[in-house]
């Protein structure tokens, strides 16, 4: 994955515009199932339309001695996104109007954008602006904005049924490693995972989108099949660095999304960060939208807007590792894992079973011999069809993951049936 | 409202009697919608009947020297409420029988009544009973108990609809004045002001009753129409020091009145008290007595019972003020103007809004830009139609006179409809 | 009741056999309404069948001077449970293979059996087992396991109504006082008390049954009726000692059984033990089941399986007491007396009725007068019909003892009335 992260990471990316459809051509590489759309500039997406297409070829800012201070081939952050073309000379003063700074961070490049009101800016670091002289500066964007498309990907790995699990990252960031390339990485991971499992009982839905006009442009494509078929969903952003792992809940923090994930957290990194959906801000913000209400939750390793270097020039690949990306895939695993036997089931016996026969259970009775079949009975205690899997596990403190192989054994034994499917 | 306290804390109230006609009249003076009722002694109201009338002139002892130990004039807690007359000579012991104190504070003159049963009292300080000497006492009370009717004043201040809003206090306290007279200086003072929000939502029905009798007597004449309309409802009781704010539940704390109230006050006083309907004790008893079922609270300063004037001589002019009074018609008109604009919304469109080309959100988009719009877009997130203002203020923690602006910049820009008034 | 415990004390119960029928005779002679009943080994019973009947005469392991070592006749402990019968000399190494002990408990003789899996087995204490020489050992066990019956106890109090009362202990373990004789010894006692309650408004059934094929056996010939008719139960184990009281929740911890226990502990001890059902170990496994749903909770004093002497050689009569059982005697009668009484009440006027004319309320209204009918005036405000006595004295802090004395006088005045009988 880091290596991928590296091939992604140089390029100038926005909401629109040939950086996405490099990124997405580079992924479909790594999975040809992975299509990419294009949609029109103008065309009507619910509240919005679709915006010009942004390209940019090269811009800098140069010194009255020839001397590039900023310059887009170093870093793409230099310029405002959707910056438009311009080549002007100024003073100072004129300057200091026209670049964008992180006053509280002063050694930092931020990132900038100015979407849907046209105008030119660059960005640098406080401390470098301040250190400038008076001169005459030469400030050149060779950017174009016109008609043309937004792109986005799309992955479907059909299951055994219509019922679907959405992964949802975005591609609109330039040069940022964990609020950007650790997204697309990781879900391109988990699709490879997910073909193996020949077939999964869900489809998966992987979507690589332009954040806020992406997610809304796909929604108004794809709303009504997935408000019929979505179980569960999960925005995957800032999966990439090693500190923590976070969970943004949805709407109201009751989907089997949100039951799934702090479930696994749970037993799997206890210490995780619990935000509510006030604290949203990625395109959980769409699917969770009223009368869209997809039953979808974030999941990121440091929350975005949460640590430092989020939204600036830091947010680079030392923050991000191989190890920091392959958590949140182990973690997306065992949540999949743990959804694709989730269900509700019911012991078909009146009273407790005679486990000892089916060897299940000790057949000496002595103080302490029950203990190593706790989890069994107390799965089967509260198997009476109205918990499913994360309930019970909840309920009686067993990893998810321990309970499907206690329910296989029952299955077996004919003891309980599956009575739904969630 | 401190001068009204004035004029209204001398008179010699009641239940019943000349006492409530005077103050009725002065309020009217106020306030010329209010209406003066009469009632007959010996109405049947529920399970009560209507008493008899009590009036006094005069009320003295004293001693062999024909010294006025105490005098009605000076206090009217002196005499026992409701005492039958009286002219005796006493000696000591005698005088002790028909003498009240309150042993655990004894500097003060308790507040003391019999209404249902016949007697005869005298109230003092522990200390000046302790301190008399063997003597000949003459106990005169010049009372009258006869045929008459109880009196109670009425406001309707009618509104676009005929769903109401109740406040209601007490009018039967002699010189009390936190436990009496805050109260209804400050319905007055509401209803002042609610006469000039042309027109309001709600009609309003502001009530001053003798307490328990008076209550039930009118709610044996206006209950159907009461239980009808009523959308909340507030009695006002001590109301006038400065100490803190309290309020006491409905019988099950879950009324729209306590919903309000405990928003309103988390967010203008958040040290406020609150009180369980166990520790009710005025006429939030009947309003929610099983069967009448009206959504009433109790609002109070200091809360009836739990500050040491309480019921005593020291319960005086000293006690409260004019910014304790208008505390709490400040307290109230947040309350009101929160429910007159309170109802369910719901956002009219699919994914959000593009609040920018409607001015409401930044342009330039930076890390922390958005900050500044946290309230209108969390707003929008729980504007599903299933939450009214008030579960919205609480869950995004923003007041709900803020959301209430937000409210208005959003059906202007129709991006959201009112689906339901509560 | 300790006499009793004295003399059953000494009896090889188990599972089947005559210990059983010598027990439920002793307890027969005690309560004659005490049925006895025999099921027929290779009955069906749900899942499982009845198993031959075990008897033991003797048992006893000879060094080779002839000295019995363990003498089954000294303790009965000392035979595993069901073991085959055995007559064979046998080395150290041979004994140590048939012997069990509680190795982090070397002083004990642990309680151990196996019941559906045929072995023979000697129990000693670690200690002795450790100081045993090389040595030829004879090792003689005379039992007989064969065609026979299942026998179990039950005691039918018929009441007003057909709604019943479960009391369940079991009758299998051999010489084990808290653990064993302490639930027939109070069980009987409350049988006796529940005689003298003539007639009681429930149905009383109480059950001395083998733990867990007993039950199920019990539940497979009673299901019907008592899915019908139980309105709660209450398993008695281990209730003789006097350390603590403990409950052990229903599946769910939510039927009235645990409402109505958890209420009386509050008061009557409210340092008193809580356990959820995931710590459940006797036979509300069975009547909790899925499918069994029974509202049945376990009282114990020191919870099985929480108190060091468990299942050894140390739960014998000196861990009990007459004090200990008696107070699990008192703690049921007022569960009983409560569960009575208990109902829905609704008052009968609208507001509050005049409890002064009716000597429910003092006549002098002065400040505290009221604290002493607080009880009742909150009982009435929440005598709405939509809570029962336990409801009401959660809410109110009154324990329903209480209550039920307070409801009487209110019913007199014919101010409430009984709306249903739970």
């Amino acid at each position: 994955m880091y290596q991928l992260a590296e091939k992604l990471f140089p390029i100038c990316r926005s909401i629109t515009g040939d950086g996405v459809r490099k990124t997405l051509q580079i992924l479909q590489q790594e999975c040809p199932e992975l299509k990419i759309y294009e949609v029109e500039s103008g065309t009507k997406v619910f509240d919005w339309e679709v915006p010009d297409e942004w390209n940019i070829d090269d811009a800098y800012i140069e010194n009255s001695k020839g001397e590039r201070i900023v310059d887009f081939k170093k870093s793409n952050l230099h310029v405002m996104g959707y910056s438009m073309p311009m080549d002007r000379y100024v003073g100072l003063e004129e300057l200091k109007s026209i670049v964008y700074t992180q006053k509280d961070q002063p050694d930092v490049i931020p990132y900038v954008t100015s979407y849907y009101c046209r105008r030119s800016g660059f960005c640098m670091s406080e401390n470098q602006l301040a250190s400038l002289p008076e001169d005459r500066y030469h400030c050149v964007i060779k950017s174009e904005l016109k008609k043309g498309s937004l792109t986005y990907g799309e992955i479907i790995l059909n299951g055994e049924t219509d019922k679907e699990v959405l992964l949802s990252t975005y591609i609109c960031h330039p040069s940022m490693a964990n609020n950007e390339v650790s997204g697309p990485c990781v879900a391109i991971e988990l699709a490879k995972w997910l073909k193996s499992l020949q077939p999964a009982r869900y489809t998966y839905r992987i979507v690589f989108l332009p954040e806020t006009i992406g997610s809304i442009t796909y929604l108004s494509r794809n709303i009504d099949i997935m408000k019929k078929n979505t179980v569960a969903g999960f925005l995957l952003s800032c999966v990439g660095d090693e500190r923590t792992y976070s969970i943004v809940e949805s709407r109201y923090g009751n989907t089997l999304a949100d039951r799934l994930l702090q479930n696994v957290l749970h037993y799997h990194y206890p210490d995780y960060k619990r935000y509510s959906f006030l604290e949203r801000g990625s395109d959980e913000r769409q699917y969770n939208f009223p009368g869209v209400d997809l039953p979808v939750c974030a999941v990121c390793r440091s929350k975005y807007g949460e640590y430092p270097e989020y939204h600036t020039s830091k947010d680079d690949l030392n923050l991000i590792s191989e190890e920091g990306m392959r958590g949140t895939v182990e973690l997306m695993k065992k949540c999949i894992h743990a959804l694709e036997h989730n269900g509700y089931y019911r012991v078909k016996c009146l009273c407790e079973p005679q486990y000892g026969r089916r060897g299940l259970y000790p057949t000496v009775s002595q103080k302490g011999s029950y203990d190593s079949v706790r989890a069994l009975t107390n799965f089967v205690a509260y198997a009476d069809g109205t918990n499913d899997m994360i309930d019970i596990s909840n309920r009686i403190e067993v990893p998810v993951e321990e309970l499907i192989l206690i329910a296989e054994k029952l299955l077996q034994n004919n003891l309980i049936e599956r009575i739904d499917r969630v």
